[in-house]
């Protein structure tokens, strides 16, 4: 069927709005954010934004998919925090989460996963699970990351206040999902921030970085040796020492070919069974790490979190 | 709700399935075939596959998934041509067909859209409109092209029997769809092959390559400038020569960059008044040329074969 029309352009996007199809980069007039491209999907708006965050000292660049809404209508917002190499755009290009968002009046954003810029330090070799697409959601201490690599101040704090004072959005209405080092990055930032969302879930999330090699080498480059500073970024740990969600899903492929080494849901299976936590974790089979797998489920978890959300 | 798994891997592809995050090319033991990748998505198998072609005397990538199904059960098949620049990827990652596909029970190809390689001529100037990523489904006869650019042939003779050799799909449930030169290459091919498809659908298509500055470049480039040798590759002139489709679906982005130069809707819908070919031909308020425009689709388009596939 032909697509309803509610209203051709979400009302808070329209202020910054460059054209459907434009990629130029026109300054805002309030010089705080750039709209990078905004195109018509799915009875909404698919915005690319970027802004000047002072969390990371830097341009930080997002996705916003704005459902069709009526006039004065504030929408829920999930969030979406994206794995390893990945920027805004692998969720945004193959995530096939806007149908769902869309039937369900649920924004949704995906963040960065890095500072980045000439002035951002990145791992001294280059490696893709550190440094520039591995901000890992924390705040480094070590000196040399320390400027910029805040990705947990700009996820918990600076974003959603920018997101609040440009968009359409309930901040009272907010869930959060992520793939991978964003798994691990939802689990974390819902556990540190009681109240804050309806609900949590997770596809394919490295569940304790204390207990795995990207972990390892993440939390010791940006936090250093020390490990009692890690619990902090740690969702069993983090459950073990009390906290807790409100509703919990995890989807994990059973043919993801870091499950063993890496992801180890029984971890997060464990401390949730010995902590009471609810939760419904789902050993998905033949299912692998890529955005093919995180698809088949998107709209399930949207679902998921629409209930949780009205 | 968890997936609900017929089979692992569907029959056919069993034996050139290279593992399921494999980007390993291996050769397949008959020497024909080589998996490239497979992926289990939303209930089914994405691949990836190349194979040797004789049409254009290059190897020749295509993307095929196929839902679970049953053992002996043969799938009905949907072409997806893709538009310029494009390769098998683009519709692969980014047009949101799979769960369409999955429900409906229908086979999924996308074939690239020129052939490829050191020996392949392309554009003088290495524009984006012509030679590589470019073939606009024709049989060249241009010296400079006749050669390797036949991808008339290798869409309609070739890869349909290859495919039907390899992997189980029922011939006689055929439907085809594509975008942009796609959608043009949709279009003739249906038009010109009474019977082979059950249903044509396209999105943003190049109605009449006659009568456009792409049409004209590809065209004149591949086939010379008598224009008396364009009209088999001319939807509108195909439908006025009395050339009919079994039922036509169309959707068009009004915010289309290219819809009043290039792809000129309104072609399609005078010479289908004057002929009388039954057509949907749907104008979408505000979307563009891009694949948020055709996922947004894609599912609608996908259920109407299905219906005329059953």
């Amino acid at each position: 069927m032909p697509c309803v029309l509610r209203l051709p352009i979400p009302m808070a996007a329209k202020s910054h709005r460059s054209g459907l199809t434009s990629r130029a980069r026109l300054p805002d007039r309030r010089g705080m954010i750039e709209t990078i491209s905004t195109n018509r999907s799915h009875g909404g708006t698919q915005g690319v934004y970027s802004h000047s965050s002072s969390s990371t000292g830097t341009a930080m660049t997002f996705s916003l998919f704005l459902p069709d809404h009526e006039p004065g209508e504030k929408l829920p917002l999930l969030w979406f925090l994206s794995g390893l190499t990945c920027t805004h755009a692998n969720v945004t290009e193959k995530g096939e989460f806007r149908e769902a968002c869309a039937r369900h009046r649920i924004a949704f954003v995906a963040p960065d996963t890095s500072p980045r810029g000439e002035d951002v330090p990145d791992d001294a070799e280059g490696a893709y699970d550190f440094g520039l697409g591995a901000g890992f959601y924390v705040d480094a201490t070590e000196a040399r990351f320390a400027k910029h690599y805040r990705m947990r101040s700009y996820i918990e704090q600076e974003l959603p206040e920018f997101l609040a004072s440009e968009f359409p959005l309930d901040m009272e209405q907010q869930a959060i999902t992520g793939h991978s080092m964003g798994g691990h990055g939802a689990l974390t930032i819902g556990l540190r921030n009681p109240g804050r969302f309806r609900s949590v879930s997770a596809f394919s999330p490295i569940v304790s970085p204390l207990n795995c090699p990207w972990g390892h080498k993440a939390l010791a480059g940006y936090l250093g040796d020390d490990r009692t500073n890690w619990a902090d970024y740690d969702a069993c740990a983090l459950i073990t020492g009390g906290a807790r969600l409100p509703d919990l899903l995890v989807d994990q492929g059973g043919a993801d070919a870091f499950l063993e080494e890496q992801l180890k849901t029984h971890l997060l299976e464990e401390a949730c069974a010995a902590a009471g936590q609810n939760a419904t974790i789902r050993m998905q089979p033949g299912y692998d790490h890529s955005y093919y797998f995180i698809s088949t489920f998107m709209a399930d978890h949207i679902g998921w979190h629409a209930e949780r959300l009205k």
